[in-house]
């Protein structure tokens, strides 16, 4: 896999390009689209600021804005090495939803300086996409974000991945016939996966989320590698629980792996978990647990985030989709609601009688998931 | 052309979209370019950096870097309305030079901002392209850039404007049957065009010239309104003569007009001009005179940087193909060694007995221009 993704690289120099929408440059085309006809386009946005949606690609342009502090499972390697996953996103981006993704991966790893270089590129794009930067730094970036772009700032790895993972979890309860308000969820990992992940299961009414960092399981009376972030997650997470995965996994319904860490859930902790036990092993390249493995310890369904095994949770099944519904929809903010509304959008694209445990989530090909989740959002 | 121009703009709605290179994405595909596989193109890229040039589609982008204070001859009118001019130079350099140019038009007109953003944004480019920048603010940030930045920065408005202006002036002295050497030329407008093209004539051999801002003629003994680019100018520029547009057009041979101003050029003053005269006026969308009047008036030989009249002494015939060998020859810095002998490549496109009044330089579609400036710079 490895020397053949290599040279199928090596042979396209690159996944993306850009195109010209011009179908043929005459001169008379040429007056048009450059000078002196290009001067009258300018002048009407400079008059009518909201036309720029009209008359240039703003409204479809989208910047995926990295630092290559946390690429994949790989960690930091740098905007330069980053590429090749920026680009891959951009592709998905086009071939799912129709949307002109750009790559931005950012020499720099400063917190203001990301920010303001975000702001500084603003002008062109329509949404932006933060990806791969390390957390809790992400957070506070896209926060920040928030309050002084304009445009919708969309966080991947936060809001996609939450959004997969409930949608997943939803139509794997169905399976197993357990209430998301009975269940314990034990999530590995406090980045903004885990983060986001857990405030959504919250809102999605879970009452019992256990979730860990490198540190093991947070709780409001921890006092060390906590963050503000952290903190927000002990008020409504963990009532009592204390020690490391191998401890909280203990009756657990559920266990979703956004973690980083390959082979972090051990064969025997998934022995240890409640009945009909849910592994979602969600960390790339390779998971935190074999799912052939996973099986065979009995667990009763099984996902992770990569497009070898059977029920790929990953958010490539949200991005595109869901950026199509923010642009087209102008939704300025993305909240939990949003979040919520788009993960039962996706879950019911696969009618009751065509679940099983092997097809607990859509195909990326799915022709139905752009449609569903567009008519979701617009009530709202 | 003004509404013909805008509604084609909004049939468009952009002039400028991604293109996947992907034929077809399967499932195996997705793994090759996402993910599991693309991880290994990330490390082997993190391992051997220079591997990105053939992995990514780096060494193909290039940044088309505004902050919309000087676009075209319309002034300050910001970075939104500045985006129709971006992506027309993008579909430029697609098509004729097969390069993939994104426009960044950037919400801050601060040059330090303006120099950080580029640093931050240089790990997607092959080259960064300046465009429409104020000077000469423009100017100090492209300097800091060069020694800033691995990648090389070209300056549309001054290296592009300057190699085509001079390729059009030595057609133009073959047909008029004058040496570079013996003539006066007037340069009107000391912005990035002027102060380049004042160079490039000087290193050309030309030792008569006088160049205007917009408080007359610069000169050494010239105490208001110059900065260090004017001083440099004046070093080399005009010995002896003083005074405003209409006073040093006397006996000049050609006339240069990037200054910005319509109808700057009076008739009367093209009477004034030395035999045969030679008037290039190059503001865009409107000229500094009408080419029929300057024509009527007695130019001998004259040219606008529009398209829709004729000798179209634009940069356009010049930054797709430059660019196209400053990226496939790794040219590092762009010197004005390589911008004259872009100039002879461009002006030796039209054989000589081709060579006539209204045909003084090749059109933009020339099959011979790309492969004659490649083979030229091949040398240096």
């Amino acid at each position: 896999m490895s020397k053949k993704s290599i040279s199928f690289h090596r042979k396209l120099k690159g996944k993306i390009q850009i195109e010209s929408k011009i179908p043929k440059i005459t001169n008379q085309n040429l007056q048009l689209i450059y000078t002196p006809g290009v001067a009258s386009v300018c002048e009407e946005i400079y008059i009518n600021p909201e036309s720029k949606y009209d008359l240039t690609s703003k409204g479809n342009n989208v910047a995926i804005v990295t630092d290559g502090t946390r690429i994949l499972g790989l960690g930091n390697i740098g905007p330069d090495a980053a590429l090749p996953v920026m680009e891959g996103k951009s592709v998905l981006y086009k071939k799912y939803g129709n949307i002109d993704a750009y790559p931005i991966c950012l020499g720099t790893t400063d917190k203001k300086e990301i920010i303001k270089t975000i702001m500084a590129i603003e002008p062109v794009f329509g949404a932006i996409n933060l990806e791969d930067i390390e957390s809790p730094k992400v957070l506070d970036i896209s926060n920040e974000l928030v309050k002084r772009l304009s445009i919708p700032v969309f966080h991947d790895d936060r809001h996609g991945t939450a959004v997969v993972v409930l949608a997943a979890l939803l139509n794997s309860l169905k399976i197993v016939a357990k209430k998301i308000s009975e269940i314990k969820i034990v999530v590995a990992g406090a980045g903004s996966a885990g983060y986001c992940i857990a405030k959504l299961l919250n809102f999605a009414g879970c009452k019992n989320i256990i979730i860990l960092d490198s540190k093991g399981a947070i709780h409001r009376n921890r006092k060390t590698n906590m963050d503000k972030y952290k903190k927000e997650l002990a008020k409504f997470t963990n009532q009592k629980e204390r020690g490391q995965l191998s401890d909280v996994i203990k009756n657990a319904d559920v266990f979703i792996g956004v973690s980083g860490i390959k082979d972090l859930l051990k064969p025997k902790m998934v022995k240890e978990m409640n009945e009909k036990p849910i592994v979602f092993a969600l960390t790339n390249p390779e998971p935190e647990i074999n799912p052939t493995i996973a099986r065979k310890t009995g667990a009763k369904i099984v996902a992770t985030g990569s497009f070898r095994y059977e029920n790929k949770v990953n958010n490539a099944l949200v991005f595109p989709y869901l950026m199509r519904a923010i642009l087209d929809l102008k939704i300025q903010k993305i909240t939990l609601k949003i979040l919520y509304d788009t993960a039962l959008a996706i879950a019911s694209t696969i009618p009751k009688d065509r679940l099983s445990e092997k097809h607990i989530i859509p195909l990326i090909d799915d022709k139905n998931l752009q449609l569903r989740i567009k008519r979701c959002l617009k009530k709202n």
